[in-house]
């Protein structure tokens, strides 16, 4: 089973550490325990909706900016993020094969 | 203070309401009480990754496409749904006098 709070909790760690903040740093602007941060970051704990906006508020991250991310790594685990970036070969072989038999 | 818990209960509903689905065969089918449900679609109830897990399950619907339309969202919300799907005007008449001038 897929849990949303364990990748929800490996993105905030993730762009703590990007932005070089310590748990300490980002507990305290956001006015959680550390302790509690941590278990969040460990996908241990369930974060409310007041508490995850605070925490995204902390890390200066819009909350859609955490939520896409969320949803986007969920899609690579669950093997569906097939948006192609570049067109199937076999898409483009029959397109070749048609623009020759015209 | 944008909520994660009241986008995500519009959006299982308005998936729950595109499937013709009730909210007694979805909360059947996830073992959750119709209630619970009830307060999760009003963002009244945060609902756990489990639940989740169950409910988006309940509706066929992976947990990442949930979870990807609820950041798309609250980018909506914030504000910063700057993707541009056209090349700004600025830009193209900069392109537009490049090219004359060469």
């Amino acid at each position: 089973m897929v849990l949303v709070r364990q990748e929800l909790g490996d993105v905030l760690r993730d762009f703590r550490l990007q932005k070089g903040r310590t748990l300490r740093q980002v507990a305290s602007k956001a006015s959680v325990a550390l302790g509690y941060l941590s278990e969040v970051e460990r996908g241990q704990k369930e974060a409310s909706s007041e508490i995850l906006a605070s925490v995204a508020d902390a890390l200066d991250t819009p909350i859609s900016v955490i939520m896409r991310e969320v949803g986007d790594r969920l899609a690579v685990l669950e093997g569906i993020d097939v948006i192609p970036d570049t067109v199937p070969a076999d898409l483009s072989d029959s397109f070749a094969k048609d623009l020759v038999a015209r």
